[in-house]
């Protein structure tokens, strides 16, 4: 009996997973494919079902540069990192919370499932303050605390909290901050067991452009100086690192599919690249 | 991929049972395999674990005579009831609740269940008295009133219930009963959503040998007296039109086999005999 | 002594409103002054610290309009209701969730309040349907049923939840909702004591451009029949008879400016015109 | 827009102490005015509102003095102690609980607060013994214990818990405590952030008569010694000290005054002499 | 074995009352011994720890004689009624709640209770409005209404509450209540099922001296007309009347002596007359 | 007075032991006795209903003795130990958990108590692995780990849990484990204040065969060594030696007969052999 049997084997995966919670991180490419999008909401929504408590926090850089095309503004980046003046601050919250976020709420109500959408601001969730840089690259800022009440509440209750990353400053002020951060961050502070980035890459490659499978922490310098790990995957690889670093037991990089997440929670192959603390043995 | 698909399939009906109680009534014959309960074990558990409330009762009827030969002791029947004297009783006790239910307890929890097992006198479950009746037959009860605190306090902090069909008379005497009636009663009592009979038989036949997949509760009546229900099918479906009558949305007849419960509880294709109060629409 | 007299004379108010919920709606003319918006935010948080529970939502036309004209998009409008393409949605969402909702959170956080911003997606809190009507005009919606689950765990936790005006579609889709409307109606559902409409008038005001301090429900439709309430204040007068019909005990239709809402509630002098499903003796 | 205002600065303070506990002692010389006790109330009620925990203690020196007159009965003092025999015990046992904690609960309550009298004997609260000294003076005790489990209790529930200072001897037998002492013992017991004394006196005076504004633990052992304080004033300050050693932030010696509660409380300016453990600064 | 059958007969008495609320008034000449309050205090503590819920109320107008003598007052009475001017009422607060509330507190938690004084003013226990009546005789009072918050509080938190029959006056007064009446009242307001009054008679007496055992409520009227019951009795059967209506099922009149309520409670002789709604068979 | 007097004397012991748990273990020897487990389960009962809660444990080596003998099996023992072949172990299950339990259950319930019986597979409650030695003797089990998470939840709820000393194995095997052993072990873990042990005998013995009253730990040893102690008590005093050191205040040993229990709880003079960790002072 099919059903019968994987339902079987996903059962050794519920009873390992139950109560815990997983951030899952979404890049802006995943959002790009409609049908990506929908099996992800199915995702999270069997995760809640079977009793794992998903927090989702998404990115979003492609559909802010469209945005900004529209309003006749040209992006700029300064070391990756992208010059936010005010009314560019103004589009990132615009398209992060108005149009991304609301739309992975929409879908996975749609679904059935049952989202609260968040920006950092809620709850003062993301603490901000300005990134200290040598050139003033504006509204973009680092954040200083995570207060997780509010995420903690909401998932306590059996909703699936949707994030922007998006921090409060002091001063009132919106910052923008790395998503990949936000998420590692986030992980650490809600006492995550995993750590889920969705991306457009099937992980961390070789030079020669095979996939590593397995990482600890301790790793993850040598691959940025050596230049294993470029562009993109230097912020991925760091937050990862703080996540380990602040007790979040395993972090993956993942390519989004359709059910990818499934895949990765409910088999024994598991996808992408799985990072973690200390060499995991026997598994 | 497979994996995903089925546990897709199975949200739909995750999400429609989760919170609900469901009583299965394990048969004598059900117990014979050892990997029929192993894997009826694993669907309990896995029932629970998707926040499905599995309440387990036993019969054991086979057990109980062959234990009576090794006394030396030879049953006797009159209407279908077994003549039970006090000795005999006292190894009706033995069986059930020393033998079955251990048995069934200590293969949920070998699986990484957490079952408990319960007698109808712990906590006053089953109140019992003497079974009316032209002749005396002994310590055969009918249930007077059914105290579900018990019960629920279990399934409350997520424990299994393994319940033997033993009465608790006034007068501090055990009385046997019947395991579809406890099962029905039962299941009327805690609210359950599902009563589901685990069976030698494919489920109610006609007078053919083909299978009657769907029946209403004013249907019961009529089979009975037209014969095409007989003997040990006779009381299996009295005790579901009780329960059906005491708010049980659905009962069920399936032929014990590897996953029954799964493919009965999470496929579209069901299994066995579906019985219900009303005739349902378009499922 | 000054101080003390003044909150001896508010410690009536207090003990009068202490536990009850206020509905609080701003109009995008409210959200144009950022003094206002600080005294507006510091009254929102007196009101959470004396016990009272403030629930905002807002609007957001003048905003909508003006963003719709950065994108080169050109409103339209059919009796009253402004034409809404995907597009056009888009940028509603833009708006209102993103920018003006996340204004309102930034602002009550800054001033040491504790604001969530919340669209009627989140938690299904509005579920929508496509506005009827002899015209197509689009993702304009009307409320189906309100969900007010994450409103109340929000204000019993002590947050003070804000509102953008968007409804769920069964669909998925996103509906905009007129917002006097929305406040109206998550009055009604929360049970909600009061419903202030912050405007940029006096309140309703006769032919003569005097003030109606008082009117009772039954007197709405008769000033909207004999034109002394138009345009605007046509659906603001709706809104109220259905939160006074559906529990609520007092509206008030206030001008913004700064501290209105306390001048409202902790002073008997109050402000603007008052609606109540009665006459009130006496106060 | 004056109320507002005020509320607002308010606000600062309500923010601040919201959730803590402040004990308030009354000492004889405050109940002696209706119209000063009439605001006491008011205060109390309000600190109340804004979530607050006020806890009332009072002393009644003056009233028992006169009751022993009617009674025939002339006071004695021993090095400032009354000399407490059985009958002045049962005198001031009768003033203490039977008239003065009687008459405070009626003015709060009639002011519309719920005030709980409670001499302290009741929930074992001041558990007592005799004052060892040279000379017996009777049922003079002081303070082994103070179990406040019983005004945790009222004071959760939003009680305004009225403390007689009685203690209980293990002999049961009542004993007459020294109301600053009871009420800095219990102020340190409850982690009271306040200790508020409502004297006769404007605070702690310098020998020139001056107020002085600030104190800190330290210095009341010199100003004992050098004079400063003198009869009154040397055991309010040992009270003092006792309670800001046991965790209390800060202690206020304020002269009795309409509102002068709400005064020290919610204005920048105080009023009297404050006592804190270390130099505050910038305040 | 004595002891053991003691136990065990008691036994059945603790089953049938477990969790069930006494109200038990204490008159004015129980407490002038020593020994029967001991012994009274040690049966209350003794009713509480076998989980049944005493709430004691007292009288005490001997006391107030004997005070107001000392004070030089002479009392006077109309109908039965203590003529209760301004001071008048200052003694009776000072006698019955700093004085004998005080000392039954005392007595109770010398033996190991744990005991709480409540004026009928504590919590608005009381509220209560001057009596009515052809001639004013002062600060005498009738229940207006009883809000036995408090006292509910303190038993669920296992204290035994001791109550002073004072009411508070909308007008911030104090009334003096009939201790009886106050029991009635209380005892019917908190759900008692038993009430009992200690007194210094053996219960209710026919015109020739011998004991009437049992009545039922309708007898009251009649006994009280034909003069079987005079003076204090009738008060006493009157707010037996009342508690019976308003659902107390049993009440008793009892002699005074020590462990008279044990005895009453725990042994099926009982003592003294007990008066039900309808008659009770078999018992 | 005499039941007063009693009661009033066993107030002590009640107010002593409210809120604490006592393990009682039922030798097998106790349960010939109709007349004594009747006056054993009233005992338990009144322990319950004064706020002491009794944990059951039994025994019953004889009933497994008799019933090998009626299936035709002879009983063999190496060092004391029963050997436990697979069919052995059935009969083990089917007379303790079927039969014994059972039996105690419906007597407890009978008289008005509320029992739940358990084996100790259920809710894991004792895990075992097979007992090592150099000679196999089947399914003998030592404990490797306690989990009274099952008892708590009950003993919580009120509940009376009757506990059978079987284990269960990793294997999902059943093992028989000593009842002495299995009741200290349960004793420590549950922190139970008392450890009563229902023999045949009349407590240790000395060799001239006087009773022992007191004992402590320390002496344990010695008494083995030197041959006071033999063959059935040497299990009992090392079981009680690791409930001791495991946190257990007292253990006694004492002859079954009618209220045995009451006694050793409720009088001073108690009975059988009292072993303490140290030596007890002035009781």
């Amino acid at each position: 009996m099919k059903t019968a049997d994987v339902l079987i084997d996903a059962l050794e995966y519920i009873k390992r997973f139950a109560g815990q919670t997983f951030v899952v991180k979404l890049g802006g490419e995943v959002m790009m494919s409609e049908e990506v999008m929908d099996a992800v909401a199915q995702d999270l929504i069997l995760l809640n079902y079977v009793n794992i408590k998903p927090v989702v926090i998404h990115g979003g850089g492609v559909e802010i540069t469209r945005a900004m095309d529209k309003f006749g503004k040209k992006p700029q980046f300064i070391d990756g990192l992208r010059v936010t003046d005010k009314e560019t601050m103004d589009i990132v919250k615009m398209v992060l919370v108005g149009q991304i976020n609301t739309g992975i709420v929409s879908r996975i109500n749609k679904h059935g499932g049952n989202a609260v959408g968040l920006s950092g601001k809620s709850g003062k969730l993301f603490v901000a303050k300005k990134k200290a840089g040598k050139v003033d690259i504006g509204f973009v800022g680092e954040i200083e605390k995570v207060n997780p009440d509010i995420v903690n509440l909401l998932i306590e209750k059996n909703y699936i909290p949707v994030v922007s990353p998006i921090g409060l400053g002091a001063d009132g002020e919106a910052y923008n901050i790395n998503a990949d951060v936000a998420a590692g961050a986030l992980a650490a502070e809600l006492g995550a067991s995993k750590l889920i980035l969705l991306t457009d890459v099937k992980g961390v490659l070789r030079k020669d452009g095979t996939l590593i499978k397995r990482l600890v922490a301790d790793d993850i310098e040598e691959l940025i100086k050596d230049g294993t790990a470029k562009s993109g995957m230097i912020p991925k690889l760091k937050a990862i690192k703080q996540a380990l670093d602040g007790g979040v037991k395993r972090a993956h990089i993942i390519k989004a599919k359709k059910h990818a997440i499934l895949e990765e929670v409910f088999t024994s192959t598991g996808a992408g690249t799985m990072i973690t603390k200390e060499e995991v043995r026997g598994e």
